[in-house]
């Protein structure tokens, strides 16, 4: 079993949708991926930052899922990253209503000494200078490097985004960001463009849509499980990333058949997030459910034509 | 091999899209349901209607792939029925800019006398009054009913609608009409809303997103191939349908798990049918290149987790 490094944040949100509205609950990439990795038993470490606001029960919560949080920097005067927003109807689309960046925005990632040599990192969506910051302290080159991103970053510093997605493997990114990274309408054009920005594989991520993997000429899809209603789409993306990851990281098999499996994985677990607020269903989630998920996963999409003499 | 009848236009599209524009071509629902259905060497037969201004060159094409054209009237003194439209940039939405009826305002169905015991029935998208005027020329119950139909004919023929729809085995119908049909946004909701109206099985169409097939509790789900343009997408939906109901026809196994197949011929035809205009792309293909594609669509969806102690 392969270590995991995790950058991202731990944070707060509060989150509308027309289902309901919390308060303040636990949220943050860094969150949400290391609770779906934490499913393979892996040994994951979460490189982040909290202020001094933050419950001793949430970092108790990582804790006790095995995952390593002596990187999680706590700054006592300061607050904890709060993002907050509401969804529209179609549960497609949502309006940010407050993001207040906080001990975020001092924040130089430590990761952990016996971290420095793990075998997969998991770069969550943060500043691609960060994300870069936690690359060059790796003692040796990963086998498998990660990065997930948003729009935020290439209309805000895309030179930084370019040079950290040069040196990663996989690189997860919804279909607008795809499109908005590289000019391309088409996804199969927009993927073989950021190919050649380095990553050898892309994730193109369609939420409700499914999920596509890129490389080289092969492509393979998984679709979303579709779901009598979408309660909170929240860390729905990390949850498949940190699926994604935590696979790869158990199995150590990183060819293009294992990573199909490894997308099957995350969608398979980003379908359990969404069906309560924030983390709700992630922290409860047992063994038994995710198997019979990913039999329901088989399926819906498995089947058994015999190419003979059909024609 | 089972007998197929074909209900549907025969006529004239012109069309735009952002690659180039046409004049006056050959189109209709059940021209590309012949085509498609053609691919499996079926005994097939369209009833439709077509004025004298039709060319016979494109009655010849389809007496030539073996389809019955005996049930295709020709009044001739009438104008073939002519839909235009433009597709936007996504190539998603478009806007319809001319529709004039002409011979299909008074069309009246004929079954030819030796389909009257087809085994499968496939309604294209026409009136409702049509659709049933065929069903009820049958002389014994057929194994399989398909109908697929439009939002136009939920806005101004709704009763007829459900009428129809009551006696049918499949329809197939895209994800805002099911929406609209039902009052439901999720498409699992709408599905089961559908099946409480008659349908057995309930395919979703969602164009570049895939096809969703519902039977009871069971889901089954075909993506469109990822492609790097679609040049035209005008008959994707009637190709995808043809592939459907000719697939059953020929091998006459309406299970669930035939209909998995069946789902993925008709998204295999659909792939070749928008790769360029009109029907320019279906009457040319040949066996190799659907047994390519086919193969392309299990190395997309195809995967192969061993549920054993991963997590």
């Amino acid at each position: 079993m392969s270590k995991l490094v995790i950058v991202g944040t731990v944070a707060f949100d509060a989150i509308e949708t027309p289902f309901g509205k919390t308060d303040k609950i636990l949220g943050g990439a860094a969150t949400f991926i290391g609770l779906a990795a934490s499913q393979f038993n892996v040994d994951a470490a979460i490189v982040s930052v909290v202020g001094g606001d933050f419950p001793q029960e949430y970092l108790d919560l990582l804790s006790d899922k095995n995952i390593d949080i002596s990187g999680v920097e706590i700054v006592k005067e300061g607050k904890t990253f709060f993002w907050s927003g509401k969804y529209h109807n179609d549960m497609n689309t949502r309006d940010t209503l407050a993001t207040e960046l906080n001990v975020l925005a001092d924040f130089n990632p430590v990761v952990p000494v016996g971290y420095k040599n793990a075998e997969v990192v998991m770069l969550g969506n943060l500043h691609p200078l960060v994300q870069m910051g936690v690359l060059e302290q790796m003692n040796k080159k990963p086998k498998m490097v990660i990065l997930d991103t948003m729009n935020f970053w290439m209309d805000c510093a895309l030179e930084e985004l370019k040079a950290v997605i040069k040196k990663v493997d996989v690189i997860t990114i919804n279909d607008e960001e795809a499109r908005q990274l590289t000019g391309e309408y088409s996804l199969v054009v927009a993927a073989r463009k950021i190919h050649e920005m380095g990553p050898k594989y892309v994730v193109i991520k369609k939420g409700e849509h499914g999920a596509l993997l890129f490389h080289e000429d092969n492509v393979f899809f998984a679709p979303a499980l579709p779901l009598e209603e979408v309660f909170d789409p929240t860390g729905a993306g990390d949850t498949f990333a940190g699926g994604f990851a935590g696979f790869l990281a158990k199995t150590e098999d990183y060819s293009f058949e294992n990573m199909k499996n490894a997308v099957i994985y995350g969608s398979t677990l980003a379908s359990f997030c969404v069906e309560k607020f924030g983390t709700e269903r992630m922290k409860k989630l047992n063994e038994k459910e995710v198997y019979q998920r990913l039999d329901q996963f088989k399926q819906l999409t498995q089947f058994e034509i015999v190419l003979e003499n059909i024609l």
